[in-house]
């Protein structure tokens, strides 16, 4: 087989953000296939390029589709958002290979990195993600809600500053309230949470709050929520909008 | 005061993985400063520009350093790699911010996201970060190995992949193997292990093992270490090297 395909991640939006390498890929490819937000994202160039538009929440049919194109000779860059390994089209697309045709084993395929999410929400305060660090989706679309409880309290355990991608949808609007519910009974009151919206894109929207104080009703799909380690802190600015990191050093090591 | 600083993320190595906002932010700049490794990367502009270039492991130092020339009136570019809120160099600008001359607060500062060493290594091998996952520090030179070893415990009771940065050094050469030691009393011995060396580089290496079969002594600084969730799994492929991902899904949800 002649074709390849190729995953691209866009980054966070503006195209500012998107790497060479992967403007190329999409440049290069024959077909473009993802979700029509993406999409639209990218310039058309004057190369005949097709593309494949494709609803939200099907990225498995997506994936069996791009493999099927790309098994008859096509170059084809599916299209995901951030970077797409993290919670977006690299895992669906390797799940799709497994469960499918074993001759899209010989296909070359290729992933091409993108600034995720959490990069561009950190990126906007400070340096929130500064010490470790861990990224979950809250989604139980794919896994239990017991999975989740047991990550975010492992999470609490280890003290780790958390991102959450996928913190809520119109179809799960309750989920990220009882995550702050369940972190509440583990960490301190005052721990930061930042609640960034559309990150590094022109409409991006941050508010800097604590566990105690943040309404989950804040919380939307186009939200990035950072929970704050214990170390996390806010540097105050006259007029504006504090900073928000975590330093790298513990009190007993500087 | 009309100086600026900003915090420039390199990305993996290769210019192609550089975003266009981060390339205007360094052409932008009047003073570029950073580990010399990192400013070796930039090509010289046709502008004036003056280099700062410091050793390794002075981060504090070349923090203020920077702070000082933006202070006065300077537009200075602080190089990292990767992305500079992982690991790098933007919670050292903000540590010494906060330990600094209280005018420094005013200073138009700004942290320019790039793609992290994690997304990097995934990208050359599949989509092993495709679940939930954390990134964690190994180096003990500002927490301590107590912290350190409370993490390891909680990633592995909440089942995350985990990314390793500052995984060895010349100095801290036995901490991996104490790491994959505490990991395999909680883990199965079959858990898959990556080793991934200069990701995006021309001169990339990957190994694909096990938990009970990880060599440390193949670990150094310039790797990025992966340890699988219990659902990360190899896609093997005739004649080449298999495929490694993390599926979104948990079987009892497909």
């Amino acid at each position: 087989m002649s074709g390849s395909l190729v995953i691209v991640g866009l980054g966070p939006g503006a195209p500012d953000y998107l790497t060479p390498s992967a403007s190329r890929a999409l440049a290069d490819a024959t077909d473009l296939i993802g979700y029509s937000v993406y999409l639209d994202r990218i310039p058309v160039t004057g190369a005949a390029q097709t593309r494949h538009a494709t609803p939200n929440r099907v990225e498995l049919d997506r994936s069996r589709h791009a493999l099927q194109l790309a098994a008859a000779g096509r170059h084809v860059a599916v299209v995901s958002g951030g970077d797409p390994g993290v919670f977006a089209m690299a895992a669906a697309v390797f799940e799709a290979i497994e469960a499918g045709d074993p001759a899209w084993r010989a296909l070359d395929i290729r992933v091409e990195p993108g600034v995720t999410a959490m990069l561009a929400a950190a990126a906007e305060v400070g340096a929130p993600l500064g010490g470790d660090f861990c990224a979950i989706s809250l989604s139980d679309n794919l896994k239990s809600w017991a999975t989740i409880e047991k990550r975010l309290n492992a999470a609490a355990d280890g003290d780790f500053v958390i991102a959450f991608y996928n913190p809520a949808s119109s179809a799960r609007p309750h989920q990220i309230g009882l995550a702050f519910d369940l972190l509440r009974a583990k960490k301190a009151p005052d721990t930061v949470v930042l609640l960034v919206r559309n990150a590094k894109m022109p409409d991006v929207s941050v508010i800097t709050t604590t566990l105690a104080d943040v309404d989950p009703a804040l919380v939307d799909m186009r939200t990035l929520v950072i929970v704050g380690a214990s170390a996390t802190r806010l540097l105050a600015r006259d007029g504006k909008a504090p900073w928000v990191y975590t330093p790298r050093a513990e009190r007993d090591k500087v």
